[in-house]
């Protein structure tokens, strides 16, 4: 290799960002709401139409595209079969009526920012360190089915490829059937070496916005509990049915989602809280409810203060069962760790934002990202983009254009010297 | 007429009594659940097949078969076409995984009281005053279809038929709909003019059970509020989004179902509440809830009571909504006055059971029935029997034969005096 032949920094060009423009308006035609927004589930009909769209995208640039047991799409670029790949991505499924952005940003920019840096290696023959590939990992949401991050969790083996698939959505479908449906269930999990792995996301906070940053770099995460609780009651008539014999799972359930948010409203902002998701059984006018079902979430940075929360909601539930004369039944519950992500990709990520011009800081993730799940084993950055509003699962979500070509911009550079300047991170 | 051929009080034989366990056991089988329950609901293929096995029975014992625009079905035994008739009824359909009995009792031992009735007068040569019929209601429960007592109600025209066959199911399927698959929805109504109705019914509270009585003779009704209420909040990631910023509508739906259940808790045994239906958009685990609807009852002697409570509640919820941010909409209110069933027939039922050596009293329905609706306008007599432990709503239903008997011997007496001697009511 010559001086010449090996710049120092390489980036989009305009023709890139066209063609992330292009992706882009393409993805957002697929499951597209009345309101602007993208309703776009795990292993739908409209997933799997974007799910070939984006196939056929990476086959015309010559990735080798394999597609995993759990659905993930990997689009590959080997230079030397010997050698582990920097991976770009994130997820094109979305949540019910949700925005445009979240997850399809980091997809598309990664598919994009691999065949920039790919071209512009191959025009100066120049033969980098690690291979490149991109990767949409599936049903990141948790929306159709749960848990979610089941692509990533499944390919890190953090969960068994058997339950991944056994997964079922409201209707009972499970996973692995949705994805037959869909002609996304391959054979086997891919063995992929990592030396990186790169997610560009919307932010779905106002930090960047409201500090006029281009970018935030994340360094670490909140921790999170993830509880799936149940009462069980009676089913009665709700007319003749004295009130003093009642047992109603709806009531007990609503007691924990008023208790829920008065244990987050005492932490001020170190804690979150939400319960997103409630079922009722059999959720008829005349019914007293037999069983309700609620997923209640506390995120905080403290995982001892989710330890000690979780604990005081164990007995402010059991005492709601009591008062209520209903069954309690914590069905799962599940305490996601904090996570660091790498120190060494996270510096250059801020030095080539400055290097960029592009105005950075370090940030920090509450939501859960593919990026997590993978910085449990490999180097990690995962760089954010403003939202406008913080405004996410929502169709209201938006990012302005020049925002995300800024992030592209990013992604390209940072991608270039994760596979060609190993030693200036690793 | 001479006075052989005009007994004062006739009832139901052995025969009768065998005809109505088999069409019991034959209703019981049609949507049977695995906990001997039963899962009927509203014009589905199930209420199909049931009402199929009741007009079969009916034609084979040359009842006149009619179906009305919204499903109602008639059986008739006219004897004078320019007279009014006695209509026994009740019917078919029943809650989500619900009990045997409420309801299909009143219908199948109507339609054998009135062959049995009929069969006698034949056999002795004898013309009743009131021709004879049974009724089937369409849609008593409201479980499947909003508001509950459509039929009864479309018949009586307190709710108008368009209004009837546009109520959807929660798949968004209309109640015309659904009638025209299953091949009940009819041309029209029928104007049928009525002398008298009379509906049997299981009790689906203790007292009869506590008391040792055999029938329980309802001379009134509670009064019921029922409220259809939404909150509209915005949705958002359950994650990141600052809670400042939250407007959750599953949050405030929680305060309301607590804020019901304290408003009734505040008048003892004058005062019934519930919520049994609760919908959640999108009822997603990290999604913020957008959407809301709640179903509130309440249900008390005193429509006075009910007014306030109101008033109060339409206060409560306006706060609960500041409060979380989010949008409060009454999408519908109804207040059910109270009523007070025929007095006349009533004391007829009253001297009929001593005669029979029935042990009853007067009784009072907090829950609704068609034969309320039918109240407004016409002389109508609700006769309960005795349900273990008031168990209704719910699989584990039960009505002794015996008590099933003793109810049918009853209602044939009284439809035998109620068309042969309307001079000891009218």
């Amino acid at each position: 290799m010559s001086s010449f032949s090996t710049p120092d920094i390489v980036t989009a060009d305009a023709a890139d960002l066209a063609a992330f423009d292009a992706l882009f308006v393409q993805s957002s035609a697929i499951g597209a709401t009345a309101k602007g927004g993208l309703h776009r589930l795990a292993a739908s009909a409209e997933d799997g139409a974007m799910r070939d769209a984006f196939c056929a995208w990476l086959r015309e640039r010559d990735f080798e595209v394999r597609i995993d047991a759990v659905g993930n799409v990997f689009g590959l670029l080997t230079f030397d079969p010997e050698a582990p790949y920097v991976v770009c991505g994130s997820h094109l499924d979305s949540q019910p009526n949700a925005g445009r952005f979240d997850g399809i940003y980091g997809v598309l920019a990664g598919a994009v920012s691999v065949a920039s840096v790919a071209r512009q290696l191959r025009e100066r023959g120049e033969t980098p360190a690690f291979n490149l590939a991109v990767v949409n990992w599936t049903n990141e949401e948790g929306a159709r089915f749960q848990p979610s991050l089941i692509g990533s969790s499944a390919f890190m083996g953090s969960l068994s490829v058997d339950d991944a698939l056994a997964a079922r959505d409201g209707d009972g479908i499970t996973l692995g059937h949705a994805l037959e449906l869909i002609g996304y269930r391959g054979d086997g999990m891919l063995n992929l070496p990592i030396a990186a792995y790169l997610e560009l996301h919307v932010e779905q906070s106002t930090h960047l916005e409201s500090q006029g940053l281009a970018i935030g770099v994340v360094r670490e995460t909140w921790a999170a509990l993830k509880w799936r609780v149940r009462f069980d009651g009676e089913q009665n008539h709700t007319g003749p049915a004295p009130m003093a014999v009642r047992r109603d799972a709806l009531l007990a359930a609503a007691h924990a989602i008023v208790a829920v948010r008065a244990e987050s409203a005492l932490h001020g902002l170190q804690m979150h809280s939400s319960v997103g998701r409630l079922e009722v059984q059999p959720n008829s006018p005349n019914v007293v409810p037999a069983l309700t079902r609620l997923l209640v979430e506390y995120r905080s940075p403290s995982v001892q203060l989710l330890a000690e929360a979780g604990e005081r909601l164990r007995a402010t539930l059991d005492s709601i069962a009591t008062s209520t004369g209903t069954g309690f039944t914590l069905e799962s519950e599940l305490l996601r760790e904090p996570s660091r992500l790498h120190d060494g990709l996270s510096e250059l990520a801020l030095a080539t934002c400055a290097e960029l011009g592009l105005a950075a800081e370090n940030s920090v993730t509450v939501a859960g990202h593919d990026a997590i799940s993978v910085s449990r084993r490999y180097p990690v950055s995962l760089l954010f983009v403003p939202s406008r509003g913080g405004l996410s699962h929502n169709e209201a979500e938006f990012t302005e254009s020049a925002d995300l070509h800024r992030g592209l911009e990013l992604l390209t550079s940072l991608l270039y010297r994760a596979c060609c300047q190993p030693d200036r991170y690793l």
